[in-house]
């Protein structure tokens, strides 16, 4: 193996993982080189332009942090995401559907009980999120983990700012009739964090970095696929041009005013409250003796 | 845009970067974009799958350093390096050929003047490089600046030991004839570093993390093609399967035996030498107007 010119060279990369671990390794080695040296084919870089790539490749390593995830911005991004989203949900009609994961899951989030306050009060005007996690057939799952998370009325996560304490997210779970609900804030749309490479990226391809208002749900459930997904607030600005692909019409909803004996416990039982509300609903697990796709 | 799925979602990335800076910008991003998504539609990776892409880019730019470079490491070992180098340099016939320039270069190395110890005695048995620089008529190039860097004969680089001296790596310019000579040490077969994420992947892609030994040149004068290039040594091992796919037997050449006269004048003159001897041949650029390619 010697004397590689932009002919042969494809073929002797494919040929050197010849001998991998695993069929799959194998698969998405070869796959990889392939489609990789397509891409180079076609563009034809400069050797500057290859160095642009490697350092932004590593600009984006280095940006990523406990807190920061700039490669799944990237992923995100550039369609990626919501590209494998779709693949590995290919559900039947009347699941409710999906939507990327993000940057700013945080495994493991406290769990509350139902009707738990989960944002600070200075973090915006309160808002009830509430639903219920119903199969197929209508019929409401018990004891489901419902993990929310969202930004604050200013568009921020509590990772981005400087406090330790998380805030804006928990899990909780249904009740016997397969009910929850919580108090949180109402989020505002917000930028993506663009003060590194993927922010550089945006600029330069011309487009805004912004995402519409919206709140992060998993749902999990024995016996059921997980649902990762959003709601989207209907009165929010870039609904139809979300940075990261992600607006479905039918996770929009309408934010309608919380029944007052609900609003009555939350955290300003004086004023009325706003609410989100929604009912999710999950797929069986194709094969309920396999384990549930690990999705994070 | 809203509601993307598996099929429409390639056209919505490709369609957002229509505003993009420049027509080269809208190129490649549209091309990454395609390629990209082709690349996952052939795999249909698992969210578990797309996570470990993610951990694995994010583990390759934490492991760059001033002395570490992990993505061109990733670039070489997936045959993408020779693959731009090739598609940079269709060079004329009798011009010398180009291989990878590896991520061990270090810019604005120490000039030196020819005759010059490049590397310190305890580093290997010594070794003089010397040749010759000259255009496809075959006139001699003076004043061209020939970069030469290499391993010493445990097969390490000065920047990857713990040691703040550059070494084994200078600059030199050709004399009035086109030669220049200096004294390194016989550099030895070495794995590229494979403490990281690329060794993770050589090795489960079933691959020896192996270069044979080289020496590595830019050969850079004023109307000329700025040559990037090896002298692979003969006798070593690898030459059959070069980690990064650069070995090409134009670049081959046999150690000989250093002419007493030059042998003399080096660190060990009372013991025969070995010599490392190539002329080098440039080809024209093709517009001398233009400035010449970046390179690094």
């Amino acid at each position: 193996m010697r004397n590689f010119d932009e002919h042969n060279i494809t073929n002797a990369a494919i040929d050197s993982v010849r001998e991998a671990r695993s069929p799959r390794i194998k698969e998405i080695s070869e796959s990889l080189i392939r489609h990789l040296h397509d891409f180079v084919r076609d563009i034809e870089p400069t050797q500057a332009e290859w160095k642009h790539a490697i350092d932004f490749l590593t600009r984006a390593g280095q940006m990523c942090s406990a807190t920061r995830q700039e490669f799944i911005l990237l992923s995100d991004t550039l369609g990626v995401s919501m590209l494998v989203d779709a693949i590995n949900h290919r559900l039947p009609s009347g699941a409710t559907e999906t939507t990327v994961l993000g940057p700013f899951h945080v495994a493991h989030a406290p769990e509350v009980a139902n009707g738990a306050m989960i944002s600070r009060a200075e973090e915006g005007p309160p808002l009830l999120i509430a639903g219920s996690v119903r199969n197929l057939q209508g019929m409401p799952i018990a004891d489901a983990v419902v993990d929310i998370w969202h930004a604050d009325d200013a568009g921020f996560y509590d990772v981005q700012k400087d406090e330790t304490a998380l805030s804006s997210r928990a899990r909780v779970r249904t009740d016997a009739g397969g009910n929850f609900h919580v108090f949180g804030v109402v989020p505002a749309a917000y930028p993506i964090p663009n003060d590194g490479p993927v922010g550089n990226m945006l600029e330069s391809q011309g487009r805004h970095p912004y995402r519409p208002a919206h709140v992060h749900f998993i749902v999990a459930a024995p016996g059921h696929v997980t649902l990762v997904t959003h709601l989207f607030l209907q009165d929010s600005e870039y609904l139809d041009s979300d940075v990261v692909f992600g607006t479905k019409d039918s996770l929009i909803e309408a934010l309608n005013v919380a029944p007052a004996e609900l609003a009555a416990r939350g955290p300003k039982p004086q004023e009325s409250m706003a609410m989100l509300q929604r009912n999710f609903v999950l797929a069986d697990a194709l094969d309920p003796r396999k384990p549930q796709r690990q999705l994070i």
